[in-house]
């Protein structure tokens, strides 16, 4: 067993890894909202962003773009920058375990006036061989 | 079906669900740790952090207990007050959609010095109508 | 002097205050953005803000706003809410020590597209003593 | 004047400054707890939050130090890493505005059990001509 599971419910891979697939992207929300970002800056901002959701359990790869042109018109003078919003953030998260990956996404919806996060993808690399590998749940 | 999935993925309500509550776990943590609390103040602000996470999609119940002792000793005079911290949080949540519910919980757990989010339990309600609806996985 | 000062520099009872001042501000803005709010809660939620700063030293008196109204229309169905964004908030604190009070106040400037922190006013409440004493500066 | 005060109340540069650097620090610190950090990724969000501080207004120069081995013990496995707290965070942040400086700490006091903002310097570059303007108290 490379690691007991840490949950009291029964769980597939693919439905741990779709908990921990919100967790991610609910955390990203909620912690980088008010960040001074200016367009010279929001590199790397993403890129400290995905530094450090590559540390949490079982990320494969994060993808953050963030826009800060989205954030509207620019004050001025001294107050020429922006703080991050979520309209600026796009991100994408990719987890995997074992053989099974779940891919998801954090982006603004202007349709639905929402930061939208959605699963885009459940993938089973190798279903076979992972029929065949007895569960380490 | 009372919404369509905003999924790009095919998922049950069952993985949806649990998608949702990493998403609800997730953003609590990152949201209020640093906030002032003291002992009276922990619980106005459990029943706030309630409110909020209430009125995400989905969320059927959540109960959130704040004990500031878990801060750690308090300073003295002017600074005798907590910020949250991880270790002061348990969070519970039930997340439902039609006939599914899931049951997930933050806690902070000494043995594995780390701020856990689990998956308590996952119920279907109604289990037979549930398995006759075949299983998209 | 009740407490010993925590300044490396030579303050008077006026500049910490403003420096106090500007920590609760810049506090609260870069704590609570991302909340969900609607118009239901958000009342509860500026109650609980204002509980918490009011823990922090030197605070007399804060008065917390928020106008979920100003986060721009709504999404529909389950996304029929808000997250906190500095258009919503407007947030007056007064801070004082011995006989030395400062107002300030954090409010979005849509002329300044900016979520202005200012200092409103600052007030010897006993002024000839206040004088008497000899400044440090 | 290089541009019109914000401030309601009447302030020399020195007060003006105070209160921002309030800002800065207050900002900071409730802006990243939480955020997940190891000793590797320290330097990089160290860095990050140095760039977002440098946007905003006065800022001359801003220098954190984050020191994950301040978080206590690591968990095991897929939980060996931190989230940032307050006792890994040192942040110097100096203000300057024509002739002016202030520079100003946050650092953990574990002696005060306390994450402490304070005023370590104020400086004033031409204290003849600033002299010479009439203090505003």
């Amino acid at each position: 067993m490379r690691s007991p599971s840490v949950h009291g419910a029964r769980l597939t891979r693919r439905e741990a890894l779709l908990f921990e697939a919100g967790i991610k992207l609910g955390g990203i929300f909620h912690q980088y909202l008010g960040v001074p970002v200016s367009s010279r800056t929001a590199p790397g901002l993403a890129r400290t962003i995905e530094r450090a959701v590559a540390l949490q359990p079982f990320v494969v790869d994060v993808r953050v773009r963030i826009d800060p042109s989205r954030g509207g018109p620019l004050g001025r003078g001294r107050f020429a920058y922006h703080y991050l919003v979520a309209e600026m953030l796009d991100v994408r998260v990719r987890l995997g375990d074992r053989g099974v990956e779940v891919a998801a996404r954090l982006t603004h919806r202007p349709d639905l006036r929402y930061p939208l996060m959605s699963v885009v993808a459940v993938r089973t690399a190798r279903p076979r061989r992972a029929r065949a590998t007895p569960r380490r749940t």
